[in-house]
């Protein structure tokens, strides 16, 4: 059956076995502990300055950002993101989202591989 | 190599072909085309009042509310719905998203099948 569960109700996953990242909060939405096969929603909260870790994995990142401001570093080059923006990072690709003056708020999907 | 697009540079899609709907924008962000294989990222808008179909279908929704508020409606019922709300609607569920006074915007994942 359908569920409605709000952000604040979620607890941020403990990240303090992970290293090169700052400031950063995830709250996991939606998972496959809640029935959800396919792939993942998880909300992230990233203090101003904050950043997570340049990292590399086999899967892909959908991102969206609904607060703040900050950068994606990918393989390439550094990519300004604003309110409004979706980011596409594709497996395989080295990455970190940083966070600019205001914080970065930003949904991340990804597949349950 | 990973992107960038913001949300007003998508298009909204072409949704004259589709009843029992009223006042709403798609736009879709990340799909299939742009090279993401498992699952695409839409955002919707609906205006105050309006509403997606009431309809069923064999995939999952994952939804995120980023603005006004609204209700979704499924077999068992309406939840209301607020920004930061987090919705999941199973496979084979019956459901409508509808906008209250301020309108409703919201971010739908569905898995590419």
């Amino acid at each position: 059956m359908a569920f409605v569960r709000h952000e604040k109700e979620v607890p941020p996953a403990d990240l303090s076995a992970e290293h090169d990242l700052k400031g950063v909060e995830l709250r996991p939405l939606i998972t496959e502990e809640e029935g959800a096969k396919n792939f993942s929603m998880r909300l992230f909260r990233l203090e101003p300055g904050g950043y997570t870790p340049f990292h590399v994995h086999g899967w892909e990142h959908e991102v969206f950002v609904i607060g703040g401001d900050g950068q994606v570093v990918g393989e390439k080059g550094t990519l300004p993101l604003e309110v409004g923006a979706a980011v596409y990072v594709p497996p395989e690709e080295r990455h970190r989202f940083q966070a600019g003056e205001k914080g970065l708020v930003f949904l991340c999907c990804i597949p349950n591989t």
